[in-house]
Order: C-alpha cells, then sequence, then structure tokens
C-alpha cells in the first residue's frame, strides 16, 4: 500500500473513503430530501444556527437545567422573527431541522406554535381565533401558551380527565377545579415557568351534567408582573430523562373563573342560558393527529441519520486489531460484524425517510381534501375511508418507527464503544432526548394495538367482499395467504412477502377476535383478549408498508447510479426485516429454510455493498458538524483531536482541589480502623479473673476473715 | 364488588394485590437469594445504608456532576471501614448490594478495591505484594488506586497499546511514555481528581526490544499535596451518559520514571542487568476475568428486578380506562398486553438470577481448583477444559444478560408511560448507569464473538468425537439436530428444544468457517467471514444455557409452593424466548407450525398466571424503597402522593424569575417585527420614478436648454 506515512491518519482516511464515489452525492441527498429546494432551505437553517449564539450546542452537555431552560427563551426570541415572516412551508421545514438539531427547544416552542394555537385553529369558532389572534397568539406576543391535557392520573385515557369546568349562569363564567391530587395537570411543557395562558382540557358541567371534556383557555400568570393569577397554582416538575430545556410543571386550579367565551366553540356551543349544543357528529380529529403522527416518522428518519452519520463516520477512522503481522490495523467498519451492526439500521432510516415523505405528501394532500371536502361530494366515503387508513397505517408507523430511532441510537452508541458513553459523542443526549417519543402522543404499544384494531376491521371488511383502501388493499387477494417465494430476493418478490405474511398475521388475529366473540366475550373484552396477536399484525403490516413506501419511491425515480443505490438499500432493508422477523415467513411458507440461509448470505452481502458507499452515503444526509455536535462524526475526519479538545475545554481543572483536605487527606493519612477486640482493649478477662479472685478471697474471709460489711 | 369506597387508593389496591399469597414470600426470597444468610445480609446492609447521610438517595437527580462526585468520596470513606473488618465474602454481599444501589460509587470503590488491587494480587511477586501492602493498599490508606489501561485510540485491542515503559539500566528505572495524543490513558476512573498510584499497562522495551504490554504502578500525585507528579498530565474527561459520581479522567506521561521495582513481575522478570525472563506459557487470566463476568450476570438479574418491582408494584395501581360503563378503571397490570410486556421480562430477571448463583458457585470452586492445583494433577486437562468452557460461556452471558438488563430497564420505563421519563421514576438514571455494562470489560458483540469461536471450536471437537465438557456436552449427541417436540411444553421438552436449534446453529457456523477455510481463507479471516453466523450461534446458545441453569436450579429444590411458582416461572422464561426466536425453531423443525400457535396461547396463559402473583413475587426480590429510590414502586403503593411531594421538595420554585425581565417581558411587549417592505419603506419606486422623470427633463435639456455641465 502506497500510503505516505505508514498508518494514515484520521483525516487521510476518510479522504480515501470519499474518493470516487459510484453516485453523486448531491444528486442521491436531493433524492432524500424530496426536492432541491428543501435541501436548499435545510443548509440554509443550519447555516444560519451553527451561527447564532443562542444555537451554541458545544457546550450542552454541561449546562445545568436551569440554564438550559433560559437558553431556550433566548433560542424562542431568536424565533418569532420567522414565525411572521416565514410562509408555513418554508417555516415548517425550518422546524423539521430545529426539531434534530435541539429537541428541548423544539419541544418548547412546539407547545406554544403546535399544540396551544393548535389547539385554537381546531376548537375555536371563526370569531373566537381572530380575537385570540388580535391577542398576538400569532406573534407569540400578549399570550404565550401551554397545552394543559394531561393530569397526573390520566394520560392515555383523555375521557377520564377529571379537571372539571362548571358553568356558572350567574356570572356567565366556566369555574376550572382540580378537585383532587391526581386531577392535577401534569408534564405541562411551558407551565412551569414560561406561559401567560393554557389550553386547559376539563369535564364541562352545565346543571349538574357532565358534557365530556372540552377546551378552556385559562390564563395563567399576569403578563405584565409574570404573577400566578388567584387560584392557579403552578409547580416545577423538574428533572427529566432529556429535553430539560423544556419548563413542565403542574397546575392545580381552585375555583378558576374564565369566561364563558373562553371555551373552544366550534364544535360544542354553551349559550348565554347555558343551552347546551353539541355536534351531531363526533368531531372529525384524525387529521390532526395525523400531523403530529407524520413529523415524527420524518423525526425518527432523521434522528437516526444523525446518529448513523456518527457511528459510520466513526467506525471508518477506527482501528483496531490487525489481521495478521505487520498490517495496518483494520477499519472497523471493514468488519463483517460491524458492517452487520450499522448498515442494515442505515437502510431502515433512509426506508424511513422515504415513507415519511409519502406521508407528508398524502397528508397534505388529505387535509386539502378535507378543507375543501363538500358534504355531498359523491367520493366523500372513499375519502373517508382513505383518511381512516392512514390514520390507522400512521399510528402503527409512528410506534415502529419512534422504537427503531431510538434503538438506532443506542446501537450506534454501542457501536462507538467506550467513546459512545461520553456525553461528548452526543449519543447520550440524542438518546434521552428521543425517549419520550415513544410515550408521547400516544404510547407506542396502545397506538400498535390501534392499528391492530383496524387492520382486524380490515380483514373484517376484505372476507366480506369490500374493496379496501391502497394500504391494505392487499388483503382483497386471498391467494396472497398461500404465495411463495420466487427465490429471487428482489423487491417484487420482497414485497410479496410482506404482504404475504401480513395478511396472515392479521388473519390469524381477526380469527381469535371472532372466536372470543363466538365464546360470548364482548367486543371490547375480545379485542383485549387477542392483542399479542393484534400488536404482531401491527408490526408485521407497518415494516411491510415502510417498505412498500420506499420500493414505490425508488419505482417512481429515472433510473440513476442513485437510484441504483437506493434499490440496494431498499433490498437490504427489505430482506434485513425478514431475517429479523423470520419466524413469520417460515411459519406461513413463503420462504423455505434454505431459502432463509439464501436470506442470509443476501444481506451478509448487501451489507459489504453498502460498507462500500456508507461514507458518501452519509454525507448526502447533509448534517453539519454544528448538528451532529460530536466529535466522532466530524466531517474531516479529526475525531481524536476534537474530542480531546472539546474534552478539554469542558473541563477546565479547579484551581484548587474541591474536597482533597475534608474527604481525600483524613482517608490517606488515617491509621487502619481494624476493630480493636473490646474484651483486650478493656482487658477484660484480665479483670474478671481479678473479680473472681477477690470473690474467692472474701468467700475465704467469710469463712476465716473479718470483712468491713459484717459489721 | 365490595369496596370500602367507589374506588380503592392506590394504597388499598396493592394491599388486596398481596392478600393471600399462594406462596410464602419469604421462603421464595430465600431460595432466590441461594440462603437465608444472604437475604438476612441485605437487609442488614440496606438499613445501614437507608440511614448513612452518604447515601442518600432521593436527591441525587438533581445534584451536579461536582456534588455527586463530592458525595461519592464520602461514601467511599465509610467504607473503609468494612473492608477492613470484614470478611471478603460478607464484603463481596455488600458490594453486590451497593452496585444496584449506587452504581456511581461501585465503579470508584471496584476501581481502587477490585482492579488496581486485583492487578496487584494477580501480577505482583509475594514480596511485591507485601510491599504494597505495608504501603497502605489493603486498607486503602495511603495509596489510592486507579486502574490505567485504556487509552484514547485502544480499548479492545490491549494488545496493541502505545503508552511505552523503556528500561533505563543506568538508574534502574522504567521510563512511561505517552508517545502521541492516541496513546493518552483516557476513560481512566478516579485519575480526574481522587487517585494517588495508577497500574499503568504499557508497552515494554528493554535494549530497544519489545516484550508486549507489561503493568506498572506508577505515582500520580503527592499524597500530603495532592499535587500532580512532575511528568504526569491530567485531565478531566467530563460528562457520561450516566455513572457522574466517578471522576474519569485521562493521562499523559511525558518521560515520567519508577523504579524497576515497581513493574509488577509475577509473570514476566527483568532483572537489574535488564535481563528479561518471560514466563513459559501465557498468562492464566481465564480466572480474573470471569469475577467480573460473573458479578455482571447477577448485577444484570438484580438491576433488572429493580426496574421491575417498580414497574410491576406502578402497574398494579395504575388504573386506566374502564370495560364498560360504570366500571372501576382496570389495573393496567390486568391488561393482557401489559401482561405481554413485562411478565416475561420478570421471568427472565429471575432465570438470569439463577444463572448468576450457578455461575457464582462454578467461580468459587474453579478458583479453588485452580489455587491449590497440582500440576501433576491427573484431572488437571478435565479442569482446564471445564476453565475454558466456562470463560467461553461467561462471555456470552455478560453479552447477552447485560443487553436484557438494559431492555428490561427501558421497557420498564415506557410501561410507566410517560411518569417513567421523569428522573424521580428512576429509570433515566438506571438507564444510564447501566447502559456501560454492554461496553466496558469487553464489547458485549465482541465477546458474543468469542463465546461463538469457542462454539465452533467445541462443534469441531465433537464431531472427532472428543467428550465436552457439560456446558455443551449437548453437542456429542449428533441425534439432537433432528429432534422433534412432543408437544408437551414441558421444561424437558423446552430444554431439548434449545438444545436442537442450539446445536443447529452451531453446526452451521461451524460448517460456514470450515467452508472459508476450504475456499483458501486464513483463519483469521474465514472466522471473521462467518461472524454473524457465530453470533446467532452464541445467542441462541446462551439463552439455552440459562434456561438450563434455570431448570437445574428448580429440580434440585425440594417441592413446595414456591418451587411450583419457580416451575412456572421458568416454563415462562423457555417458552416465551422460544416465541422471540421462533426463526430457529421452525427452520430446524424442532417445532411446526401449530406447535408454534401452542406455544404463543401457553406465553399468554403463562403471562397471566404469573401475573396473578406478580406483586408478592416482586416482594419477594427484597428492594427496600431507598433501593428502589422510586415513587412510582413504593412498597406501600402511596404511589402519587410520594411522587406529588418528592417533585415539590426537589423543585422549589426561586423567589424571582431568572430571566423574565430579560427574555420573557420583551417578547410578550414587543410589536410585530413584521418584515417592511423595504422598497415601499424607502419610497424607492416614487424614488426611481423622480430619478427617471429629472433624466427625461435632462435629455430634453440637452436638445433645448442649456445645463451647468455644458460650460
Amino acid at each position: 500500500m502506497a500510503f505516505p506515512r505508514p498508518k494514515p491518519t484520521t483525516v487521510e482516511t476518510l479522504a480515501m473513503e470519499r474518493a470516487n464515489p459510484p453516485f453523486n452525492v448531491r444528486k442521491l441527498s436531493i433524492k432524500m430530501h424530496g426536492s432541491e429546494k428543501a435541501l436548499v432551505l435545510k443548509e440554509k437553517f443550519m447555516a444560519e444556527i451553527a451561527r447564532h449564539p443562542a444555537f451554541k450546542l458545544s457546550d450542552i452537555h454541561d449546562l445545568s437545567k436551569d440554564e438550559l431552560r433560559e437558553r431556550t427563551m433566548e433560542k424562542f426570541a431568536s424565533m418569532v422573527y420567522f414565525v411572521t415572516n416565514e410562509s408555513l412551508e418554508v417555516f415548517t421545514l425550518r422546524m423539521q431541522l430545529i426539531g434534530i438539531a435541539d429537541p428541548s427547544f423544539w419541544t418548547r416552542f412546539g407547545v406554544a406554535y403546535g399544540l396551544f394555537l393548535g389547539a385554537l385553529r381546531s376548537g375555536a369558532t371563526p370569531n373566537q381565533l381572530s380575537y385570540w389572534i388580535d391577542r398576538g397568539v400569532l406573534g407569540l406576543n400578549g399570550v404565550i401558551g401551554c397545552f394543559a391535557m394531561t393530569e397526573l392520573a390520566h394520560g392515555s385515557n383523555v375521557a377520564g380527565l377529571e379537571t372539571s369546568a362548571t358553568f356558572d349562569r350567574e356570572t356567565d363564567e366556566f369555574i376550572i377545579h382540580t378537585p383532587h391530587l391526581g386531577a392535577t395537570k401534569w408534564w405541562i411543557g411551558g407551565a412551569a415557568s414560561t406561559a401567560t395562558h393554557a389550553a386547559v382540557f376539563a369535564q364541562m358541567i352545565v346543571d349538574g351534567k357532565k358534557y365530556g371534556v372540552k377546551t378552556f383557555v385559562t390564563q395563567l400568570r399576569d403578563t405584565k408582573t409574570f404573577q400566578l393569577l388567584p387560584g392557579v397554582t403552578i409547580g416545577d416538575i423538574g428533572k427529566k430523562m432529556g429535553r430539560d430545556g423544556i419548563d413542565n410543571g403542574y397546575i392545580q386550579f381552585t375555583y378558576v373563573r374564565v369566561p364563558r367565551a373562553h371555551m373552544l366553540m366550534k364544535h360544542t356551543q354553551v349559550s348565554r342560558d347555558g343551552v347546551v349544543t353539541e355536534p351531531p357528529l363526533a368531531q372529525l380529529t384524525y387529521g390532526a393527529l395525523l400531523g403530529g403522527r407524520t413529523s415524527m416518522v420524518t423525526d425518527s428518519s432523521n434522528s437516526a441519520k444523525k446518529a448513523l452519520t456518527i457511528a459510520v463516520r466513526y467506525a471508518a477512522v477506527r482501528r483496531q486489531f490487525a489481521i495478521g503481522k505487520n498490517q495496518l490495523e483494520t477499519q472497523i467498519l471493514d468488519y463483517p460484524i460491524h458492517q452487520r451492526r450499522l448498515m442494515p439500521l442505515l437502510a431502515q432510516a433512509i426506508a424511513i425517510g422515504f415513507t415519511g415523505l409519502k406521508l407528508t405528501k398524502m397528508y397534505e394532500d388529505m387535509t386539502q381534501s378535507l378543507d375543501t371536502m363538500d358534504p355531498s361530494d359523491p367520493n366523500l366515503n372513499e375519502i373517508l375511508d382513505k383518511l381512516k387508513e392512514t390514520h390507522a397505517t400512521s399510528a402503527g408507523l409512528k410506534a415502529f418507527c419512534t422504537w427503531a430511532c431510538l434503538d438506532t441510537i443506542d446501537k450506534c452508541r454501542q457501536s462507538c464503544g467506550g467513546h459512545g458513553y461520553s456525553a461528548y459523542s452526543n449519543f447520550p443526549t440524542m438518546y434521552a432526548d428521543f425517549a419520550v417519543q415513544c410515550t408521547w402522543e400516544g404510547d407506542n404499544t396502545i397506538l400498535s394495538l390501534q392499528a391492530g384494531r383496524s387492520l382486524v376491521g380490515a380483514w373484517g371488511a376484505a372476507i366480506k367482499g369490500k374493496r379496501l383502501v391502497s394500504g391494505v388493499a392487499y388483503l382483497n387477494d386471498r391467494s396472497i395467504l398461500t404465495a411463495k417465494s420466487d427465490s429471487s430476493l428482489t423487491l417484487s418478490d420482497i414485497k410479496r412477502a410482506w404482504n404475504c405474511v401480513a395478511a396472515n398475521v392479521i388473519k390469524k388475529a381477526a380469527e381469535e377476535y371472532v372466536s372470543y366473540l363466538k365464546a360470548g366475550k364482548s367486543k371490547e373484552v375480545a379485542m383485549e383478549m387477542c392483542s399479542q396477536s393484534r400488536f404482531i399484525a401491527a408490526k408485521v403490516h407497518t415494516v411491510g408498508y415502510i417498505f412498500t413506501m420506499f420500493k414505490e419511491a425508488v419505482e417512481e425515480m429515472e433510473e440513476s447510479a442513485e437510484t441504483e443505490v437506493l434499490r440496494t438499500v431498499a433490498q437490504l432493508y427489505g430482506l434485513w426485516q425478514i431475517e429479523e422477523q423470520q419466524g413469520y415467513f417460515l411459519k406461513y411458507g413463503y420462504f423455505k429454510a434454505e431459502q432463509m440461509d439464501k436470506v442470509q448470505t443476501s444481506v451478509d452481502g448487501l451489507c459489504a455493498e453498502v460498507r462500500a458507499i456508507a461514507v458518501p452515503l452519509v454525507d448526502a444526509f447533509a448534517l453539519s458538524d454544528h448538528i451532529l455536535n460530536s466529535p466522532l462524526g466530524k466531517y474531516d475526519g479529526s475525531v481524536y483531536e476534537s474530542y480531546f479538545s472539546q474534552v478539554q475545554a469542558a473541563n477546565p481543572l479547579p484551581k484548587e482541589h474541591p474536597y482533597f483536605t475534608r474527604l481525600i487527606k483524613p482517608l490517606l493519612e488515617r491509621q487502619n480502623t481494624e476493630m480493636e477486640d473490646p474484651e483486650q482493649a478493656m482487658g477484660l478477662d484480665d479483670e474478671l479473673k481479678e473479680i473472681e479472685a477477690e470473690r474467692n478471697e472474701a468467700a475465704k474471709g467469710k469463712e476465716g476473715k473479718v470483712r468491713k460489711e459484717d459489721y
């Protein structure tokens, strides 16, 4: 080998990895970002925040919770300009980038801008909305909102919330009240120290009758002095696993009065006389939920790509062990097992990315259809079916994509060995920040079961002969249940494999459900009893769906070197997931045992193929060093130098040792405190002997000698 | 239902869970702790630390890194008494308990007591050892050690370390030197601010010849002033994912001289004249590694039990959603899916616990055999074979048990919903602290491959007709490869299932290895190329091994209600893992598809069975509220009250808002900064028109009017 030195530097090694890639990195990057515009905007946002002092990232691991929160508000102030001046499309892309750069701040801003404002948008009448817009909600001046839904004893079960809002006809007000500890509003982001108003979810009671949970805009603090208003008790709920930059708090209301007009009345109205008008149909809230889930699928891909960029670059420059004497140590990325650790995850992150793009498009189209939908539209039912199906699929996607991303972050951390455990690798913060995504906006397990419930329903519809919408249309073709592989392992073969197996596991869940019904169980109980099978149905269907989205995206592209790369990646994703869940493929006979061995061999080969282009591939994720915030993932490969200097800068040694004199010196200078034998120390045995001798003497005396006490 | 109130309190609910358990909790607890003595000692240790101010745990989530470290040394000071006064057996049990209560402190103490002292014990000659004992190493006075092995650029590959120790014959000294940045000692626990000496691993060079890595006791700081000695550069490596209570540091040596006598010379000797005597055989270091791994298996079980105690108690008192109107909300532990989330993990933690007990016993017996072993012992080869096999098995156990525990902690966190994300649930700290166990003492993936390598070797030996030792003896019976289930799903059936499948995956790895050899690859390359199959072999063998250990433990017990419980738990563990890895069981034909459905149904049923006794079962883990340090897992069930009061106590609101005036007030009071249209603001268009008009005028002037510049 013709290296300039016996051992190339890490910088040289990474440069070699980038030499002559078999595809154009920028072209691939555009494909993965959906458009050139999206990529260019992202690069602009990255450049802006890299230079903005509030978005400094290198020191965040050493900031206290209070420092992080203060910085959050500095960022908040820097963003309000954009929220008023950028188009929604551009601002959404900006927030997407912020979501990977700084999840804590993203959350605080999202609470005010997404949740609070979103509650107004979806719940207020036009006049109410324009009132709040006049008060400044859009520009986040005058009003800074928070979203007071969950309570200490109720999270998933929103209908079970216990905060009450009782109508007082006399004063035309609602009285918001927390009846007991369990009804304390809990986890409320922004409540602890930065919100003026809250969208409070409470059980509405009019004339003693309960009408279920409605939303009431309730002021928490005086906007001039920031003092809490009477009856409002707020506390800080303190340290969390991650996202300490957002000030989550608890709120207890003690008979707090709000004007009737502060109840959001788009759906349910309460008149001056206390007449309640309920909407004819349950609210169509699918659309709102879809938005959150869509963004979480995209965020899962982006966060996984961030972790993988770090892990892949590090694995390319890290050398450990030589094969053969006097050989250069091997780049750890060259070990087949290391390729097995990272390449499938790389494929998965890319697959989820394309799924996110498709889902975003579907979501936008659907929002448009819903906005312009006429109740007399002949396609109404079809649109609603499609919406319902996408809603269910997105529940499964939210669950399995966030799980996949969390798993990827930790696997990437482990793949960097000890250095992955350093805070400065950024994996610990990424993991801790991301972990909540598996819980909020619906616990992943519960969402999976919702997806599974819908699949059970789809199966029932299919066997009744109903034509199903695209995502589950494969259930219409009953022959898929007994399909067999043609051994080609092409994208089509893989797709058929997933459809076959998904149909089988859905069928199994549906049949279990029906058998419980036949045994006399209620629908609710039967659904609970088949929940493990429902869960499996959701898991298999969702992975198949991700693969299908990816495959379709690739097939829509013109042939090019970049398309070829993505086809290889798609194949790796599909086959690796078959390996991971091989039990189902063997159980339902799509693959035979020998074919499964071929799958394993193919995955080995595909891992090696993707490894060859791994560094330019992660370059195409287009994440700046500032966003990565990890010396292990430095673009130029100066891993050890960057790591060392960051560690040094963050940890200056104190001039004086803080506890040497108090704690260490006494340790070093002490005599061993071996437990003394107290009997020996007291001379107890000698003493006892003396006493005995004296007694004997005395006894003798009794006999012969006159003693004092005898007198 | 005859509840005293319409809705029982959480305390009442937990009491009902404990009413009339079908077994004796204490008897079961004794079985799980190995002996009554072990349980009683644990209870004593728990009572001691619960009252010791240095072991306060409730505030740790809000302490800074520096505060945590200072407290570590307070604990350190409190422990030296016991280390000098307790028997090794008792002190080992004490450290085991400390390991689950306080992993940071456990690490700091373990570095001084386990690693540094361990290095002396295994590497020093008798005279050297007694010299260091006189200096105070045993009582940790005079000398506080650290263990300087890993470097910035070398972790797994110890033989590749680059710190040098060059013999200077003239002065009879070694010169310890860090040649470049990558050779900086890194991660050294205790180095940053609390150690006086280090066991430094360095490449020994005598007369220009390299002899490989040896150990040199090197003083770092003056014991009176704690100033660094000349040539020693130390830095703090700062924040980590967890275990911030230990002060990890980096060390660079610049030509630091140590007396020749400070090289540990039990194995390799260097004489006054620089004559090097190397040991006839490579050092037998198996035993030392085994100790660490054994304790990590036990710690995995204990840490998982801690997480599960919290999650199970919380799930028993948490109610969410009612099935049917006017029903009490359901305890989430009653949902089949929640049982699926927790019960198998409970079974796994118990299985690993019994494996740890058996492994500890094997380790103790083996240590004794090795200590008393005579080289002429006719059983020598057998003992060494057994040692080698246990060594390989323990590598796999370390990997898969620590992975299982880390996974359990996060699954328990998720099972507690949002509250699991609060620092005060203790899951975040537990996860962050435990995570390093998958990396240190050998990266789990690399250890799995070592286990796999040994299994490939065992297969080779088996087909040559060699009788294998117990752990892999099933490979001797080739008929196991084609065994079939008798559909009983008893412990024997399950054991045969694991043996069958393990034998098949080991055979596959071995055959791949041989095929690469036949294709002309070197042994090393062939081993790397079959690494995925080796990994699978290790995974399947290890789970089968854990199951077998558990089964044997149960079968050694007298029949009793407690034994019956453990038999059920063992069955759940074995069958659940079959489900998890069902692909192999189908692929190798041990189970047919329908039998696999029966496995699923059995697991459902076993989950429900174990759920019925889940609360008394976790009570038998005997972990005090102090150790659990989580209001969600409070023994008495006062979950919400305890949580609320801990959050309140930890987060008093500041008297004055720290940044309202600087950051929030300007936001609230600002005018919207919508971007002005600068063209309009400047009146640009009007101005341009004027200029144009003037020019036109001028042009006209050129024609008719005399202008200034014409003169």
